[in-house]
């Protein structure tokens, strides 16, 4: 069952090189949005037949694989036939149009229920789309189906989606589906969010590319994700279609309320070279296994003799100071969400605690166990250590450390350790994940930090690394 | 079908004396929540038989004033019994068990729909409460309705509400039915919201009092309010039945992610005598009618009597850099909320053009007419202005102003002028509307503001304002 990721990555010092992705890609396994549009373009295909392409490979997939909780045929075969229309006119509304896109089931879609992975919530139409979503539409994406999450894009599994890698292993949480199905080729972009490591570790595990922006950078509107770490997520086939995803949902509907919104070019930014990476090892380290340690040392040297100053804090005391100030990162989120999930958690189990899940109900009484000041001391750490992160990004071009502490584990219990992502949460700055390594033989991603703001950098930093 | 207002206000340079009020308190016009928690605690009436009192009251006037969308009648008699058994055992939840509350219909409630004054949204059951009604209810608060807004709580009438002192005449808006039933005395306590004028402005109008407090300070979690000015506001009968209510929401469900939420006391803070008050005449003072400029500038010279210094531009030129950062308050904040309008007005649209109001319609296409830039313009704007006034409050304990322009209009085609509200809304700062003025013989409001994050000082000097 297991599926076939390219074996070459381990005579390579575990370095899995992105033309890897792109022979994959050729065989349907991953295929970026830019390979679609164009066959759009050209006339060799049409929304209409990839759509029901993707249909086939869902249809054939999905059972092992479970991404979705519901899919809305219909009303995309209705959306591809006005795409095909617009791309036979030559007059297509983006470069995302007619490309099929998943959406996070606690992400709000007017054709299908949000559930937010909860037995209080299967079925619940809210009849709009969110933010996101009505943004992919006025760009023409065809939205197939709502993708699994664990409840309330926190730990608890609602739905039994595997990894599309190995289905005795994790897909990752929360935004499961959504990396399931982007790992799985069914779609080459999908939503998801992140506010401890929803993202970028699901994105690890399944072999694709993850994308958590600067804090209030893509707007959450519609989404149910109210915390004050929490963003739009996304998982993509390739790092343009996370950027063209980003830029199709800014453009159209900006940030956050009171944010400007993620800037930068329509397009990819070129790849740039980075001058200089701060290398984080950050709580993750002792728990990474030694096959994502020995991949993750074997690419800092590659990129050593690529000429990048890849410094730590043995060489940089201020790192040493970051490492310190985000060692606490994973408590202090938990604190900082618990106080934050007093709503809607109190109305929730106000309405039917039997449908919340014991973990949810404890969170709710650690909640009830706080005060405003435990809350504002909470902020102000965070605030103590964003400060310190930027002073040092000042110097830095980025961070560099993994995105997952090995390859996504055995079982259906847990969707894996969040270490290495809870610091850019926290931080409130853009990560990104790539899926340039391996460890047992299966997808790790390596993972990029930037300072607040400087999204548009740090995609031209990835783009270097993954165009090697 | 004229209301009585106190008549008296005239021969007193059209001064409206507190005890006019609580005169008008002890006749069941205006109600504080204190007086009836005073005879809980006596055992001389129970949250029963308050109950039963307020729907005799709504049942006489509300086919008058039309204040409410809805009311769960049932929901809210298992409610007060509830709280009438706490209050015989001698243990109540807090000072507000038992007191009957009205929800503005843009916040969600898990017993009645959420209609936001559209026909799109009408009947909608959202199946849980928003963070400001679950605090409410967990304080032992009795919900007994939902009241009126203009459509999207924007300009566009819904309902029709009438001024419960002259139904020829507007009670405000977009907050109309929550200060209608302050107003009318239906309830001591209503939740609004606020991102221009919406509830000091109905505040001034229904002779109630008002409060918009600090950007962030209340939790807005299932408020269909998502601007980046926007507020949970509060109408009450008393200034104390205000911090009561704002205290209960922030202590048990905070304020807005990332935001540390309303502090100070539990109780209402005491009355401070404020050293040096700045006069803002804003935009509105041109505007404004002769009686209301007599009693405003009536009200200074009061002040200056009593020992408060008060400074207008042509004393302190800062001022004149306040009036002039402030100059553009309502057009930047138009173009601040169309940018963030685009969602949910997009998807809205997409559902039912129809059913959005023209007013609403030509919004959208002026949103989609708008670039990132501009928006990222409009919020550096902002900021600038913020800047101007954080600096010049250093030297000032708040502002003051007029709340209206005047009585409220006749007719009911306009919620009135918020010329003198949008500043303090643009601000982010937290401003009080004190009922304590008059205008053709109906109510108007004095608007105190102070600096970001001072509500509860504001609180104080606004009481040593209405304790003269």
């Amino acid at each position: 069952m297991k599926r076939s990721w390219p074996a070459r990555a381990r005579a390579k010092m575990a370095l899995y090189e992105v033309d890897d992705l792109q022979r994959d890609a050729g065989q349907g396994a991953l295929t970026p949005s830019a390979a679609l549009t164009a066959r759009f373009r050209s006339g060799v295909s049409s929304p209409v037949s990839v759509l029901e392409e993707t249909f086939a490979r869902i249809d054939r997939d999905e059972p092992r694989v479970g991404a979705f909780v519901c899919q809305a045929r219909d009303a995309a075969r209705t959306a591809a036939t006005a795409s095909a229309q617009r791309w036979a006119a030559g007059c297509p509304l983006s470069p995302l149009d007619g490309i099929p896109v998943a959406v996070k089931d606690i992400i709000e879609t007017s054709d299908m229920p949000t559930g937010q992975g909860s037995p209080l919530w299967e079925g619940f139409e809210t009849r709009r789309d969110a933010a996101s979503v009505q943004a992919l539409r006025e760009a023409g994406a065809v939205i197939v189906g709502k993708t699994t999450t664990t409840e309330f894009a926190t730990t608890e599994l609602f739905a039994r989606t595997t990894n599309p890698h190995d289905p005795a292993r994790t897909p990752g949480g929360s935004s499961s589906g959504s990396a399931a199905a982007v790992g799985a080729g069914f779609v080459p972009i999908a939503l998801g969010s992140q506010v401890v490591g929803s993202t970028l570790r699901p994105a690890s595990y399944c072999g694709c590319y993850g994308f958590k922006p600067t804090f209030g950078a893509l707007n959450r509107g519609g989404s149910y994700d109210y915390l004050s770490q929490s963003c739009v997520g996304l998982l993509g086939a390739s790092l343009e279609d996370l950027w063209l995803a980003a830029r199709t949902i800014a453009k159209r509907v900006g940030g956050d309320p009171g944010h400007p919104g993620l800037s930068g070019p329509d397009d990819l930014p070129p790849a740039v070279q980075p001058t200089r990476l701060a290398l984080l090892r950050t709580e993750g380290w002792p728990r990474a296994t030694s096959g994502a340690r020995t991949a993750f040392d074997a690419l800092v040297e590659e990129l050593r003799r690529r000429g990048v100053d890849v410094v730590d804090e043995a060489t940089d005391p201020a790192l040493a100071g970051v490492e310190q100030a985000i060692a606490d990162a994973l408590p202090l989120t938990q604190k900082i969400n618990a106080w934050e999930f007093r709503w809607p958690l109190g109305t929730y189990a106000r309405q039917d605690a039997s449908k919340l899940s014991p973990v949810m109900r404890r969170r709710l009484s650690t909640a009830e166990e706080m005060t405003q000041s435990d809350y504002a001391q909470a902020l102000s750490q965070r605030d103590a250590a964003r400060t310190v992160f930027d002073n040092v990004m000042q110097r830095y071009d980025g961070t560099i450390t993994l995105a997952a502490t090995g390859a996504a584990p055995v079982g259906a219990d847990s969707t894996g350790d969040p270490a290495f992502n809870v610091p850019a949460s926290l931080l409130g700055v853009p990560a990104v994940s790539l899926p340039i390594l391996q460890d047992e033989g299966l997808p790790l991603g390596i993972q990029l930090l930037a300072a607040q703001g400087q999204d548009a950098a740090l995609f031209a930093f990835a783009r270097w690394m993954v165009s090697r």
